[in-house]
């Protein structure tokens, strides 16, 4: 039976699967736990970063403001579902003013790290790129180099050193709403310089798997796992009235991530409900965050909703990787 | 008063338009009559086929899975609305191979002609193309030759020989979310081979009548009257944001159905309702299927709502025609 | 404190600002005030304008009809929320048939000029371009020459002649969805030849205001205040599903109106109700006209919403100005 | 037979129809007149308008420079074909800085009306529409207020006023390198405002004369003959390498120049010259200036090849206008 | 050794192959041998058929006029290098107004079977289709059914039946410059319905044979040869500044011809003299016809050439079907 | 006045000014140097890299073959103007198979650093990326990683490790013939491991520079002077009838290289020439390699012409960085 390899959370956020339901993946019945409006300035909030901190629970967040300027912002929970946003957004602290001035940022995740918490975002410097820091307590954050050139999006680290070498993956794309893109990752000794670039995984040309057809991109911190890493990633179909987001999971080889184990066909959770289905992006559900409890193997996704609020989704690892296995590509 | 040529069918789905309602086309009160999860592996069940069986119903019916993969179903019912639609795709049997091998499938329509019925569906061969096969029992299905080279979609039997020939309506297309698409109708000795292909009807530019202006198709197995073939059809229109897909009427030539003797100038119905204005494909109604009472002049419509969920709707032929010549281009 | 320079209107319709809600302009708790089917002829009623008339109030609709062709009635209320509109469209008398003649009508503004009321409105003509109109009664109209060559939108005329000459601003477009747009202002001796265009202002490129990025159209008619002309306008970003069409404000120099004095960064409204997300055109707030009463400096903006119904919202001139002034770019 | 209304033009660059040629429109055997580098910042030199000037002959040159920036000089000539062209472009005087204000000038035209030479071009302004200045002495120029809104391109004038009013043909376009665009005319009691548009002619769809299948714009000056005005247009069809400048000629009737009489269906000349078909731009013949001697019924025409040089060809106005005639739409 | 199967041609138009030359297919040392104004109307003549006929030779040919319209003109030859090509198009008999209606044709091919000349060509039916006609003369030409629904091209018969069924390779398309194109095998039993379609061959993805990766479509009338039959075919690659069009040739089986045994990687001609690179379309080589000499051996290729004139080309047959086995895919 | 820091080079290839040339870039008058069928297999030779070598010439050039793929072939020169190139594509070594396998390789440059010649190319791995490798001696080639995550093109190296980094400018792409692109310049411990992203400089909007206003990208080996990096670079400039690739020059700081002192607004060298303007690609002017001679300051530039053959063209250095900081954006 498949264990989560990691902490213990007894305090994760967490639902039992409705009545009837047969989902590996599903609902809280309170969704969406992060309304749109939260903080004064917010258009919406999504797309977001949420881990454990001192007993209680951090994260960055993507807040849009009613500009519709993209930034992120730290926030804190007792319970990871009740958030206290921050209004102002992140300052970072950092050597060049170059890199630390922002253009935009957005969909940011967060990763613990040995000591630290990484935080990777997609970075506005002469175009999209991966932008990395790291802060010891959600409130000092220091930024170091973007890690590659444009154009890139969804930059997500993996919680240790593989190899002696940092990891992540992320996805080469273009200057617009990209309409392919595949996962790569690539690697660094010291978060600074990156190389040895392996790419993982493609779109599903065809039929077989159309809800990841048009491009895909890693979710949340991949969870380590007995079975490898589970890695929860995004899939887009591309229908006659636009993009649709879902999300799916895959397992990757622990000691050589590029190799991928598993990955399921059918996709765990789609835009089926009216807040992911309409806002101000239609049709998406976007995963950048998960909680784990090793002892339990509970996992509690967080999702962003249509672009518009923030979801949240349960799954059992054990059952999570045994469908995946049985329903993979 | 125009009259229904064909059988009786005392049990046809049936509900009187509601009071203070004067559209010629109402909405059953209980749409969406098919969920989108009514099978274990559906992400969504729409555009699809229903006819007389036995005394009952029997159905083909496209249901995208959870991978987003396109087939086609069999189904059963006692009502007309309350449906068991199998767990298993249809298999075809046939005796080429090449022809055999499924791609995808979707959109299928059911036409009873002599002795069986005709399945035809968008199916998949080096591009969408028409898929053609027939049933006694809707248990064993046979494949027959595809239609026509692709690129084609919305292929239609008509549920008689026309002079001595097999008639079909279709719309060619392109490779991929075709913007544009007008009707041809094609005559076959044998369903084998296909020829004397007629222009039949085009879309229509500037704004009168903006509704089918970007691509129309065929919907349900035409209809025979005294007043000719009522075609039930949709047409789209190009907002800034995306495809609608209403649906209108066309009474077509008894014997030379490339002949279109009226054409409605309103739309019949357009999405408005929120099970058809929200779902994977926002803002579409695609009529796939009628059933239709010779006694009465009842016609119940199947139609697929946003890409997700079945809908019905009713009309009286009488009525309709009318309608129809009132407000023809 | 800002004051509008013109009439006291006693019975503006109006509603005052929700408990807890801080926003500079409100929504209308009974939105929308105008529903799609509100004339039989109609699909959709939005993009409106209406005046004070005799004590009450008059207008001129966009009623699309179940053919989605595009005209604009004449309608009539005591209130201003409860409308009586023509069913059928508006018949314009005048000398040159050419002009006369109908391709299609749209997005129509009405402006009180010294002892008429000019209607304008996207008109088309070989390309949309502006028509120009006056009625005396809302009875009969008198269409005058096309403002300007196509491609255009959105021309909207200030309510007195400055310097000497009329003005309007409008939107130069190109033959389809157009992807770009600016304001710009031009100037008439005699309502028929126009001339000395100025660049008044231009999308924001970039992250700063993103919800303005795309393009951007004059609403209302301008409202003559004491710290300059209030100018409500759209604006829109193209999301990777489409766009979303918010609406902002700028103040312009009363004398010199292509002299932008401030402009709002965020949106003053944007999309977020379920009648402004769903419709035929999913995710637009498009304001056409306001009503003021100097008296008390109430103002009732009317929007279109999801290019399907009608809406109203509220501001008070001092607090809308002063917003505009303190989130201006 | 038909006459030029003018002056007499003795020295009209001239030479005689090739032995074996039976083409209506010929070209000069010294093509091209001007060569790509006839002034030291010039990369090219095409698209440009000459006049008889105080016996000799002046013009306005579009010259692009090495950094591919377009700007318009003007240029004195004793025989036509020998130019010698200021190295500096023109600098204009006016009263509006704004409107003085160089973005890019290109595609000059000249026409003398009354007792002065104006000059009109594509003018940058927030985007391309038509910029207009005169001058009495080709030194000194004054400018005036842009004709139009953007976007607009290929303005032309008549050279005298008719019904009293100051008339120019021109084709509203997009931002970019448009695909579509229509000949429009405008009228002006003072050169300042401009206004009662007429369409006057459309490209010409399907097969029937598809060099001017995507787009058209007026070239010379209109030439005031017995028959009308004539009018040499050039015609744009879009091959699968991009698209091809061919042009014709129209007869536009004399009081009501917005009504064709004649227009050419084949066109008069296209790019077969190795100086047409390769260059910066491949495959352009384009026309701006025409001089015409009412005496001999000469006219030499003046044709940008390639984007790159600037060539001549001739005719006769009574075997064109026959031409035309005979070989009309 | 590889042997034509068919009859002896001792006048086939023939020259060495070039001193010092080593590719399997040579020009021709005059081409192009008909120049683009080889008619008085003619604007360009390329994309040509030509057949041994009576013991000289006969052809259709595409001549684009000089109003750019596409038609097919017979013509005749003592020597299959000098032409005499009517002045007037062919004009069809037949039964049916609705097919004999020209929207526009080109592209033709020629083809003998049993007892008479068939001819297909790209035929305008509401969008681009095939035609077909047979003539016994080169002067009287009677037109059957279009074989197939548009959008098709390139429509290539096989010299005799098949399995008892007449056989044609096409390319399905668009409504455009379509962008994609594999090649299909149909079949009929009287030239009139068609079916029993089968994908022959797709463009080739990536870099090991790009010049075919876009489109690709047969071109001459496949030569029957004691390895099967030779279909020399253009194929398409897509440069940042267009299409560029050459050619290559497959094997197909002689009794099942969807079946490929051999097919180039290298093209066999590419667009390299001036004649092919400079013209109404750069760098087009697209061939439409073949003469074969069975006694030698020898193959005469006619091709288009910039889409402006036609070239020649030879070959040797078991030269090129070696090469093709040598260099296939 | 300006000194070259470097090498002597005797016999670099050299050829005055031509009389009367008064370009401070000036064509070999033999152009083009190599042919586009130099070797057996080749369609065309172009965009290719030389370097002094063993007191002669070595090279790695780009030949497409006759199937248009795309690799890099080893060459020998004795004057550096006729050339030996192999007969095959050029075998790497190195320790990783997924590294080592080839999609397609194209537009090499050569860099000597320290002991051995490096070359960086665009190398397909699941998108175009850059390249790297090493040899000593142009026989034996070891493969290292690819420097970037795709898409990525024109990577090129600096001659000498900088602040004890190494140094390369490259252009971040698409996936199709990118529209956009802006110069980055990246470091390296090891040139395995890259970070350290710098922005260099973007495209010049507006008509200023229009011919790089599209996407520029490094040409050969930045030169080091007296000045600061002498870098050559191409520039794009989108007509209406496709991309036009001309060549300029920058001075970058010695020390931090994306710091430009001086760019050319104008062109050194635009497609003029026939064999410029018209092959596979017309209008291409593509500049990979320098040779120079700190000696007497001479340039030899090979560049790429119409993507078909290889040009050379001569400046010196003096003249040269003289002419950019004069001619300055």
């Amino acid at each position: 039976m498949t264990k989560i390899i990691g902490n213990a959370l007894p305090n994760i956020p967490w639902q039992e699967r409705p009545e009837g339901c047969t989902d590996v993946v599903w609902r809280y019945s309170n969704n969406p736990v992060i309304k749109r409006n939260a903080i004064p300035s917010s258009n919406s909030i999504f797309n977001s970063a949420v881990v454990p901190f001192e007993g209680k629970f951090a994260g960055v967040f993507r807040c849009d403001s009613k500009s519709r300027s993209m930034d992120i912002f730290a926030g804190f929970s007792e319970d990871g579902i009740n958030w206290n946003i921050n209004h102002e957004p992140i300052t970072f602290e950092g050597e060049d003013a170059e890199i630390l001035n922002r253009e935009y940022r957005y969909d940011p995740r967060v990763c613990f790290i040995e000591d630290r918490y990484y935080i990777t975002w997609c970075n506005g410097y002469h175009g999209p790129t991966i932008g990395v820091a790291y802060t010891f307590d959600f409130k000092t954050f220091h930024q170091l180099e973007n890690a590659f050139l444009p154009y890139n999006r969804n930059g997500v680290l993996f919680p240790r050193k593989i190899n002696g070498l940092y990891g992540m993956v992320s996805r080469p794309s273009d200057t617009g709403h990209t309409p392919f893109g595949d996962i790569f990752y690539s690697q660094s000794p010291d978060m600074e310089f990156w190389g040895k670039h392996r790419h993982v995984m493609s779109t599903v040309k065809g039929d077989d798997s159309a809800w990841q057809s048009t491009k895909i991109g890693a979710g949340p911190i991949p969870i380590e796992t007995s079975e490898g890493w589970l890695m929860i990633y995004h899939g887009v179909l591309n229908s006659c009235n636009g993009f649709v987001y879902s999300f799916g999971a895959a397992i990757l080889d622990l000691e050589k991530p590029w190799i991928v184990k598993y990955r399921t066909k059918p996709y765990l959770l789609s835009p089926q409900e009216l807040y992911e289905c309409v806002g101000d992006v239609p049709n998406v559900a976007f995963p950048c965050a998960a909680l784990t409890d090793a002892e339990t193997g509970r996992i509690a996704i967080y999702y962003g909703c249509a672009d518009t609020v923030t979801g949240l989704a349960f799954a059992q690892v054990d059952e999570l990787v045994e469908y995946i296995k049985n329903n993979s590509l």
